[in-house]
């Protein structure tokens, strides 16, 4: 791939923010495995000026265990670097004094030890999977339908997710679940929440015009600069800057234009 | 309560269309309890020389077992008076050649027994309660998500109803979920469809102005005619004909009514 089409702003650039699940990986069984080439384009970046952090919107596992998997893989990735959901929903309830009611994966339950659940002001709600029962469902509308002022927020609002075994509703479904029995509309904490990016942003001491991040999985040929928030990853008004097939090509687009630059 | 306010149309109705729970008895513990002066305002209703139906969104027993427990009740009805979804849902199915996976509770199953179920081109959820796992409702979505035009039947779109041991998710909810799921938007077949409506005047050889009906639970004092079709039986601009405290009320009016007029 020629870098024609690829903005002149690379030069200008100081961070890059990396999605994992399709960039840096693919999900499978067990650990799921590595991209070609997406091992040394992480080097590489980590090599350069450029800061960078990596997004999730991995709920089925702690920052810990799930950075443990990354390192498996082979990824020189440490904790500080990787932004999951969870995390900035901690963030919120302390700012906003708010006590939850898990509906999570039992995987995500020990990010929440030190938090304080008793007598819940509000719901979170993650890729629970098989703990999304009949049950466990109707649980969380009670919490929320007497509450006096319902607040649910939701790890991602993904519809669905493919694994080795087939197709999985993800955590969205649930939340128009929830967003309908109680008649109201959840806060989205995760990609593509603009104030999630914003967290990022505020992590490296960045401006959105001075970072380059991927958006979605390359499966689509798509990679966004962040010059714009996006509200919906998906959104028609949000043009790529450039298609490239891999991390690696962009890697060495980003790197090769800085290095004529200098 | 007066019968001022009631309107003077009730010497030309030809028939009654009744709702079943919160009119004719209240859900609890087994059977649920009559509501007082409503088995012998269905008696009276029965001498007279009105057409009578029953509508519900019951969808957790066939019609049989259903009317049985209706009959130990006290209430003289037939299996014939009473319009439940399924059997609504299956006349749909016929006419347009589809061929359901079917979501609902286990008590509904024999309704279907006669229902060719093969390689199905539709679903059907009904109130599936605790069937309503992670595992069959992405086993609905993997059906649906497979066809080149997917189509959803939700028998029913309530957000919760409420039993003896609290309130429980109703059908809509995971409708909602399907819906977002596979971005498309399920067909309701049950109250307040209006299709649904007018297959039971179809049945009765009746006009919406020739008939009276039940909106609802009395608990709201809300009494409709059926001069027009509602769409939601909470629509703001449906306004009641009269207000009364229960079924006995509503009968002693009517009947009264047609009484003088004889």
């Amino acid at each position: 791939m020629a870098d024609t089409g690829w903005p002149g702003c690379a030069k200008s650039l100081k961070g890059v923010i990396l999605d994992l699940c399709g960039v840096l990986y693919d999900s499978g069984d067990g650990d799921g495995v590595a991209i070609p080439g997406s091992i040394e384009a992480v080097k590489r970046l980590k090599e350069s000026d450029l800061q960078l952090r990596f997004c999730t919107n991995e709920t089925q596992a702690t920052r810990e265990k799930f950075v443990a998997k990354l390192q498996r893989l082979g990824f020189d990735i440490s904790v500080a670097e990787v932004f999951p959901p969870a995390p900035a929903a901690i963030a919120v309830l302390k700012e906003r004094g708010l006590r939850p009611h898990l509906l999570v994966h039992e995987g995500l339950l020990p990010e929440f030890d030190a938090v304080d659940k008793t007598n819940p002001n509000c719901v979170i709600i993650g890729d629970a999977a098989e703990n999304f029962s009949y049950q466990n469902l109707n649980e969380a509308f009670r919490v929320l339908i007497g509450l006096e002022r319902p607040v649910l927020f939701s790890l991602g609002q993904g519809r669905y997710y493919k694994e080795t075994d087939g197709l999985k509703l993800d955590v969205g479904v649930y939340m128009k679940a929830l967003e309908y029995a109680c008649d109201l509309k959840a806060e989205v904490i995760g990609k593509p929440s603009p104030t999630f990016f914003q967290s990022v942003l505020g992590d490296m001491g960045l401006k959105p015009n001075e970072v380059w991040k991927t958006s979605g999985i390359f499966m689509h040929n798509d990679l966004s600069g962040l010059q714009e928030m996006p509200s919906d990853e998906r959104h028609p008004t949000v043009t790529a800057d450039a298609t490239v097939d891999n991390l690696a090509q962009a890697v060495d687009v980003i790197l090769g234009q800085r290095g004529r630059g200098a």
